[in-house]
């Protein structure tokens, strides 16, 4: 692993009945690489445009080439919408997916979004004279650790995120678009899991990545035990500027190696509302929980601009897919914990601090509810 | 109460942090009425027109008068849409509810729908000559028990849960549509909760209403506790016929007297679907899980067909709206809950079994994991 | 043909510029199979349940075969939703449709649904015990002229309608659901057309049936031409009951035969509300406009209950779609004025009357406009 | 007027049969704002980065404040989703409208974005340190004049249009965002026209303006007269690179006084895409036909950050809305045409050219077809 951090399964909890895949992570889909950018500088004061910075960039790629000229079926679903996801229109008409999956903080969409064409262009010197592109860019929001005003994600972030993402383990907590989010009160940010599912004997990868930043203490659950309700102290800690914390917003990426439609993959996003219910989620009011799931199988994918006739897609039967639901809830809800159990306690503007989840009294609690021995 | 049976609290065990209404039943909106025909006859094998029959008909009116000359803001949201709910486009075209909420067996819709219409004419006789209606008619599934091919709910049955729907306790369990009805592998059928939540002040009422009839056994879970894990046995008896038993389905009532626009009231629908997560459902591919919330605040009322040129309706701001998603995702969860409590165990159509949850495994498996002492 | 009536494009009248298939009609596309069952009986007053009975019902099955046991990609748009179409929630949820489409009048849509359920049950048993159906049943008003309260559609007109079902002509007009129908304040009902669209070298058919009863009469057009400006007599005549007319409505059925998915069809369903307006249709407030397409291609369709685990199925590239698009909107224009000019004079309850189009002053309209010579 | 150029009302040509407001613009809205930034630099060979730059930005601003701090109803519908509309899952949550709308090139969207948040920023200093902003950036590819990819639209360019929007008459043409659009294969950008609907004795107004590029040369229609099919040169001339045109994209604000719900809002977005079908859209395959509909009228909007606990908000009957809907049809297909009226003949990246529609030889065409004498 990228990190000698334990994750949620090294503290000997586990979520659901399913099994992960080797790196529990999304990347155990085949082909899928993530790039992370973490932006981290400056102390105290907030100073727009100055700092102090705590925020980042994250780049999922569906496959090992590029998502534009091969690209794969999609579906973006809304369970709460305060918040942004790009590209959404042309997502909903076509069900392919023609960018990587960008995230960031959210008043740096626009920039992520910019450097995302212009990364394109370069490969695709295409877009512009003859072609279009409409990048995914989504977002949740980190001004209470980070100068989110300030625009600190520069062209060159999305770029080093979009060329170093590799396949292999993805680094979870404090990283990339998830730098400076929140989870229940506590230190929140990146977080990733899969779960295997078998159809007609093949196995396949359900992967999840989440940018976790939403979440009242009192709901927080880990596999159905009131964690929040367990620990009631390190709260985050307002510095120098009083105020409230928004509501904070998910992102969930869900990718898998099904052989799925769109319109499967739209189902498999539903499912993963059902995984954010499993952690305490409610949804509140300013929080902006969109997801988006895609399929690289193989023959699912479609060449672009060159793309045939006639396009043969296999899918999956709709009867037999009810274990795809149940990895995809499973996934989910395990992505989110193991962003709380990565991150680390983090001071950030106005020297505001969220804390870490601390793993001893995680223990603890599994223990008290009967799920530890 | 209307049942000496106990209910989930009797035995003990809360749900969520909210308090419940003095019913704890969707009728705690003040002016909810629900009227429930029970259709039970018969035994033995299967001969379909002839039974056995174990079905029957819930009628939810969301105030005291006739809601088609009273109409009611409404949503309707689908989390998996193997089901049937009737006037759906109406809905999502004027957000006005202009009809009772009628709840059948699956291959009932057409009848009841019929003798809804005919209800209605009978009180407008408008209705045909210059007006119209598109009443809103629900289903589950229960061919496991019933002959449900055998049209046993008649005029006269949704005549009577019409015209008897009243306030005050509702009956839960083998009732109503839910008489048949399924859950996690025990008997399910008609359950209830509600939730109260202040603003300004002024106390107001979420209630749900279920006619539950999912979920696979393992899945089950009370406030986070797998109960379906440890209460392995009794599970559904086929008799005379082989077979696999479908998907099942639920159907979300969700009442209030908040001030809530139709697009909040499909706000309130999707932290249903939360609270369906959170006693287990992944939403299994045949599972039509439909969603249908409305408020009946008399300002937000609108009569018809003599609406005013300009209708002046409260809502509540959308940011302080998050204590109405709490309220809505605990009930949901007790009212499934509530619904399998209640229900008893029954033999169908060709000696087909449904055992009832049994009260005392359950509250042992509660104690195991530390949420009763 | 099996009406010596002329069609629009006998009076000389084109609409587009894409070739109609040999019929004009939507049994153009091989398999699809219309049955109507007109009912009619009864002159004078209103007596509600005694008549004048004005109404119908239609069938339209996919294909040569069961629908039920060999589905069809399918999908439903909403251009104003002042209407009924059941199935709605799983079309939305599966993409296929399992039913025959149904229509009907409004207040007949529960007794349709009741009758297409028991035809279904008596082809296919194990819907009741094992299996479900929540078929297609959509509806437009005819309270001018039909005692639509008196519940004339009965079970032996539907299953009339679905076993007479036959390819060949298509009776328009004062036929099935369309029997009572108004457009424009001329009688309307029944009309359709069709377009070849040719892909690789391979002829393939949209046709599009219409039950029309919709419009303002100042709003008609035919190809451009303000007809509805040109005949501002011969309106719709009030017998002994005063009173308004409705909105009234109308349901577009798209059939084809090309390879699309039901992500494609829903696209094609847009392009029907652009062939509503090329007639002038505002889409008023209370007109339910309902647009269903289903593509019947062999390698689309998927066997039921025995699907395979993958379904591979193929679609047209979407960058070829347009010339699809564009016989969409043409079809659509001409089935709605093919209704009017089949339609004939008919006088209802309480005497009210509509009268058909007057061919020649049609005729006349257009060529004051330039388009007849 | 703003300029001396004749309007399509200036020919003698007028579309459908209610009055214009007195501009007969989207500023006859009281309180909509409209700015342009309009960016045309360089000549010759495509040179990414430097151009040639035919392209700019449009503001729109509901009212005579910031919609941040006063916000208002809004809805965004789709016709074809070939396109970007940023802010979409925001306004789908709340309705509630907190940016300008802004419009401009499809591969700069990004910096509209960023600039647009700055801009936002600046006003009001919450926005990053407690509050965030989901601005609503749209686009339409003018990549057949415009180095698109060049990035030639700037934040200075985005904070003078946001600046110096005003009412009263709108430039219409090669402006703002609309600089080097294309329309039928004329010269095409942005356009604008009005209707005036009156209720309870009170007038208000229908506003549009689009910017519009899309459209084959035969489809192209105005007031039911086929143009295109009468104009056949003057087509779209390619310079020194060959290629293909790609299928173009509209944008169409709608704004209104009316008291109107987000929901009734999206009501009238889809009778614009009816104005659309008008002047001959099929939307085709690659068409990004995005609309977007708001209210100003001061009893709607709703202060922010400190909104009341209650919000009271007027609406009009849905029942009395149909003559807004036939305001929104005329509205839009004029809107359009005066795009195509005001657009002058230009030369682009490459020598690409694009007409001038030619007033004479349209004038001729409607006298041809009676329209005009």
């Amino acid at each position: 692993m990228s990190t000698a951090k334990p994750r949620l399964r090294d503290l000997g909890i586990t979520i659901g009945t399913m099994s992960p895949g080797e790196l529990n992570a999304i990347t155990d889909v085949p082909g899928v690489r993530v790039g992370q950018t973490t932006v981290i500088h400056g102390d105290g004061p907030l100073r727009v445009g100055e700092g102090p910075a705590r925020t980042g960039v994250t780049a999922v790629h569906p496959h090992e080439g590029s998502v534009w000229a091969e690209q794969v079926p999609v579906a973006i679903e809304i369970l709460n919408g305060a918040g942004e996801i790009t590209g959404h229109a042309n997502i909903d008409e076509f069900g392919m997916l023609a960018s990587p999956v960008m995230i960031t903080n959210t008043l740096s969409v626009g920039a992520v979004h910019q450097a995302t064409v212009e990364w394109q262009v370069r490969m695709h010197p295409q877009i512009g004279p003859e072609e279009w592109s409409a990048p995914v860019v989504a977002e949740t929001y980190d001004g209470f650790l980070n100068d989110t005003a300030g625009q600190h994600v520069t062209r060159e972030h999305v770029w080093e995120a979009l060329d170093s993402a590799t396949s292999g383990p993805v680094r979870e907590g404090n990283c990339g678009g998830g730098t400076g989010m929140l989870l229940f009160g506590f230190k929140g940010g990146t977080g990733t899991s899969s779960r295997i599912v078998e159809f007609d004997g093949q196995p396949y990868t359900v992967g999840v990545l989440v940018q976790g930043n939403f979440g009242g203490r009192e709901q927080f659950m880990v596999d159905g035990v009131p964690v929040g309700r367990e620990i009631t102290d390190l709260q985050l800690e307002r510095g120098a500027s009083p105020g409230t914390v928004s509501d904070g917003s998910i992102i969930v990426v869900i990718a898998t190696d099904l052989p799925l439609s769109d319109r499967q993959l739209s189902r498999l996003c539903r499912r993963g509302m059902l995984g954010l219910s499993r952690v305490g989620s409610v949804a509140s009011n300013g929080s902006g929980d969109l997801l988006i799931a895609f399929t690289n199988h193989p023959d699912c994918r479609v060449p672009y601009p060159d793309e045939p006739t006639i396009i043969t897609s296999p899918r999956l039967a709709d009867g037999i897919l009810t274990p795809a639901f149940q990895a995809t809830v499973e996934a989910t809800e395990e992505a989110v914990i193991n962003a709380m159990v990565a991150a680390e306690t983090m001071t950030g503007r106005d020297g505001n601090t969220a804390y870490a989840l601390p793993h001893d009294r995680l223990v603890e609690a599994m223990r008290k509810y009967g799920r530890l021995h």
